[in-house]
């Protein structure tokens, strides 16, 4: 008789994962990974659905355990997958998230120059593949598509990853949105292989159309919640103006590793080149950075004496939110200039800050991606054929890129 | 203090179901009512999904407490409903399947002909009526659409009806096709009035589609699943030659009431006119049929000494079910005739019984039947459109009328 | 590529539950095991929890899919199990319920005389492996006790066997009374084997307390809720009514198996020697009686023109169940005796039949058998203890039984 | 027609939760109440159980909707309760944990003084009740049973208080224990009145034992469990040291609110006359301290020059928790003694420095503290009992309290 020594963490979606490899288990336990525990999988969307406090340090786990399945049941099937391939598909999906900052989106776009968070998980992969000897070589190379079975990176990154089939089912279970449900026992169950690609056996088509029915909803209802939206861009118009009134030599409130990322102007060569800041690589600053940094400098941000960043912060802290409207068309020119006009006038600050009041974007949202690869079915004759052709409903509107335009601006401001 | 008199029933789906009026709880007491336990929601389903032995009893009490927390819900919003009307719409959409015999649309087709069961629920409401003198006027005025607010009667009988929103969900549940899981609670804090039509509030377009879908996916995964469908019209065989040989004169094993539907040729007329057979009248044996009755003689059968019945019968007891081929197209006629010689070959029967053993017919589905009603969202500007154009993916197709062909045969024979 | 072929059943408890033998496929498919579609788990509960419409054929594939899990379980700790052994075991938990007869309580005093579901049970398996050519040798020594492995037969009988694991599970699911859901999942993953005993590992002790707790729940609030009994009482009178004028030569309607069953005294006796009846065998005649036989015999009773049988027959059928007293003590003589005398007059019955409509019994129920074998704690030390030493609150008061009498009668006779 | 104007939250355990009233709204809004987003319900609890993420704002808002529910229900039950009275109750159950600071019971006795976090919440609340203009007065009398109604405190404190009723329901569900589930809607059923006193109806005594088996459960399986204490103690010795070494005169990062805690012996004296540092009060000053502080502080104190902070902040934030044993009886002074140089000798520490890393402490724990109110169960006759006497299991043991020991201590030291 012997106790299991194998690792069980409660998961309050799956129920109890067995984590079944000790290098799993280490790559877990690696202070990189440990970070993902501080930084939430949906940022800001707690300030509208207070139960959505999940983290990225769970979902890379769900994903990494409904990997687990798949490969079991894809052997089942007979689809030839290596014991070490098992291992490696499932490192990669772990990681997959590991080079997301707090807020990731947001910070995407303010406080670095547009920096892909896969270019981040890369490198902090290769990083890791070197302190673990090498353990990670097919890993990476499956994360980059670089091995030759392709369905391997299919399962990482594709219409029906497995991060797709954990984010859905676990963003829906804490907002409380259970109409995003995904059935992804069920497409899981129906996955398949062929002719290298991932296939969905015939049977799953209506679980496929649910599923994506279903991302879209999750999308417009969630993701893409309007109030969501205006916190977000609120965040964004914070740590803009933190940037620029630092760059222009005023002190803040802020981590260390925080206030590198506020001095500098740092983009994708600085991370490729792993450039030093005070003695310490770029990566390992990066690595450290997390939502708390971010929510405590922005607290202190409130009592700050420049105005606008005082303004914003004490907005943001306490959910005095921006009001905002939404448009399938673009807002008129001249109505946003009339409209920057009355902000400057009711706060009192000249026109080139006025965009930090009025807050004027686009977002976009298609539910199935064709471009980024298909959702092939397997006929019951061995033909495989797009989820556009096999449906016979018409999804093809679901490829259709919906783009809408939006404003934000102070509530106190009632531009009707 | 009181201890709450209120009757509590204790539902999986729902919860508590707390009865909050007298009359409707009569009517649960009433044995029309009490006979929907022992007929199932669906048929022969459980033969595919084990869980699937919930019955019109459950569906029904569900219905109606949807109901109620809808007109409470609509009441919040300034829709004028009086309390004699709730009770009214509760009562109606509580009765709505009372006329549901045993395996109701095989039935339809078989012992009976053609006698659609909302004209049965109508007789058995006035009967029911007549007993309560007159408490269930303004009921069936609803119900038969003949009450001045007509979104009263949308909430009966719609694209959207408290019936649709019962079955579908609990239907999901008890099957364990969890994908057909629909978001009532949000549809219906979605729901309003405007000019007297159930409208949808915008926010809920999104729930709107995902409704559809799930109809869609239970329609194909579950009603028309096709191990489901092969069993039902093995039931159509069997009551079909029971009845035919006891128009011969043959005798079989059934209970009293089954008997008077073996014995005569049943239509609408007869139950207009609530004929009287043996003494009894017919709507009173009608209301005497569940599925015990058919079951406990298809059981007995097995041993008659009509060979085609006993074979049947059997195939049914003992769940060796027919084997189905399921095409877009029209099985071509030179191909079922040639199976039929087969069949007669095979079972030594003469070409008259074939159609015993080949069964050869049509299903349909639609997703969104805009025949029996649209789908309205109510738009934030105060407009109404129906769901097909407000939506931005393209539902048309959800509407168009699916039609698949199918064949059922003895699985020893292989006719491939 | 190859479709998975193993066969999957969809399971509103445990979602997906795949057959993974043929074997284990083939005691599905025998008519003996399909017969348990036909039998309700939980019989006349029903009445009171509209949703526990659930049948033992649900209950025994869960049960099996439970063992299949606790074995890969036990199997992960090196406790060793043969695939021939863990085959066995299998088969045994799937057929553990295999002799039950409908309402089966009931039926066992009332139409049989006394004879308990395990020997007809062990009768039915000896038959099926007989049929299946000694394939079942095993699986009926493990379910005798009689293989030297005692923790096999542990699984399959005893205080933590996965018949309770499923049906405590199952049926708190289907009546809607959650708070009788017991951590399965948990326990299952804390079970081990020390010295040839099923142990608990120490860890789990606080999901064994709460499993006994949630056991007594479940006895108190659903299997002996006042109401359920009072309904099986009643279904007690019917059968015992319907035996004794049948015996006195009366004609009743009843399927061809029912009325062996009530012309004739059957005992034991008759069923080991396997009795032949108008050229049946008693063990297939006993393998024909569902719950719809019995159903649908009562529903023609109550037009019999006994009119006991009749009366009884027609408070059944329609939910007019007796009221029922409960009391820690024994009704007093002389009150059975003044009540027995108002029945008399207020039926107009002579006083042999008194006890119609005038029932008197008791029921008891202990959380924790402790007689039918202990729950084992595995201590961290490896030693082992019993719950009742290992836990440190006191469950001895669990393994007293608790004995409660009650009376039932007519509720237009008021008592009080 | 109108758009209902109700507030709704989107909660993942209870569903839509609707906001009735525009007070409690505002109290929601208000800034104190915003920054319970920022603590954690079971502050390090997450170190264990990943999903543990949820908040105090969660919670609270959860209570408050369970309290609506029960006033409801206890009206229903003519129970006499003025709107006036149900809105000041769910104000006091919706502030009655707006006291607590981050990771509650670890900061009471570290960097303040044993200030117990009712007091706070007192404080609070009457500084919310100026800014309101006295409208929580009689929120305020309830919450310190000041009020001629008792029960209405009891609902807000006691054993069958909705902070109960939530807090188990909402803990088990984030952390995946689901064990813990307890019968939240049928307890508030069963709920009724009796001579001002809160009491139990007897059919829900079967609910109140496994109400008091699950919350003992959730104490030793999650609140207590090992880990999560292992990780509490090491935040309350990075605390202490941290305190010690600011009060030596060394600096460290910490938001100005921390700093204020760090810099100052802050007693409930304090507390009470609001003092005034750097001119912000007391109060104004602990209700901006959140979890964000600690965490961003405790992330920078591992490069910090005191060896002993900087190691202890290392093992946190990278969760290298300290080892842990756990004895029913005092761990013997001797052993102590010799661990303790051990340790110095390890670390190359003096001894004073020693109980950073050598942790010594109990724990307690009862799952029915008879002492703080009594569960009361009404009997069908109309009187009053103690559960400890209504039930027939033996619930004194319940009441027993229950004592741990425990040693923690680096793992790279093994003490065995």
């Amino acid at each position: 008789m012997k106790t299991n020594k194998k690792k069980i963490i409660n998961d309050p979606v799956f129920g109890f994962i067995t984590i079944q490899s000790e290098f799993i288990f280490d790559l877990i336990e690696h202070p990189y990974f440990q970070r993902l525990r501080r930084i939430k999988q949906l940022g800001l969307s707690c300030i509208v659905f207070p139960g959505a406090n999940h983290t990225r340090f769970e979902h890379a786990v769900g994903a990494a355990y409904l990997m687990r399945s798949t490969i079991s049941n894809l052997q089942l099937k007979d689809v030839e997958i290596s014991e070490e391939e098992a291992e490696a598909v499932t490192a990669a999906i772990l990681l997959h998230d590991i080079g997301h900052g707090p807020f990731s989106h947001v910070l995407e776009h303010t406080i670095v120059d547009n920096i892909p968070h896969e270019i981040v998980s890369t490198l902090l992969m290769e990083d890791l593949n070197k302190q673990f000897n090498g353990k990670l070589d097919l890993a990476i190379q499956i994360f980059k598509d670089e091995y030759p079975k392709k369905f391997l990176h299919q399962l990482v990154s594709s219409q029906l990853d497995m991060d797709r089939m954990d984010y859905l089912r676990r963003d829906s279970f804490f907002t409380g949105v259970t109409e995003g449900v995904i059935g992804s026992d069920r497409i899981i169950k129906m996955l398949n292989v062929q002719n290298d690609e991932l296939v969905v056996e015939y049977k799953g088509i209506y679980s496929i159309e649910k599923f994506l029915i279903a991302r879209r909803l999750m999308y417009w209802q969630v993701y893409l919640h309007k109030t969501v939206l205006s916190a977000e861009y609120l965040l964004v118009a914070v740590l803009k103006r933190a940037k620029e009134i630092v760059l222009q030599g005023q002190d803040v409130f802020a981590s260390p590793a925080l206030m590198i990322f506020l001095k500098n102007r740092i983009s994708i060569n600085h991370f490729q080149t792993n450039e030093l800041y005070q003695g310490r690589s770029l990566l390992s600053l990066f690595a450290e950075l997390d939502d708390d940094d971010i929510m405590s400098a922005i607290k202190q941000w409130q009592y700050h004496s420049d105005k606008v960043l005082a303004y914003l912060s004490c907005c943001l802290i306490n959910r005095r939110l921006f009001g905002i409207k939404i448009s399938d068309r673009p807002f008129p020119a001249k109505k946003l200039d009339t409209l920057r006009k009355k902000v400057c006038s009711h706060f009192k600050v000249e026109e080139e800050l006025a965009d930090y009041f009025l807050i004027n974007d686009t977002i976009t949202n298609s539910a199935y991606a064709g471009s980024i690869g298909k959702i092939n079915i397997l006929q019951k004759n061995g033909k495989v054929q797009e989820i556009n052709e096999a449906s016979d409903i018409n999804l093809s509107s679901l490829s259709k890129t919906v783009r809408k335009y939006f404003i934000c601006y102070p509530k106190e401001l009632d531009f009707n």
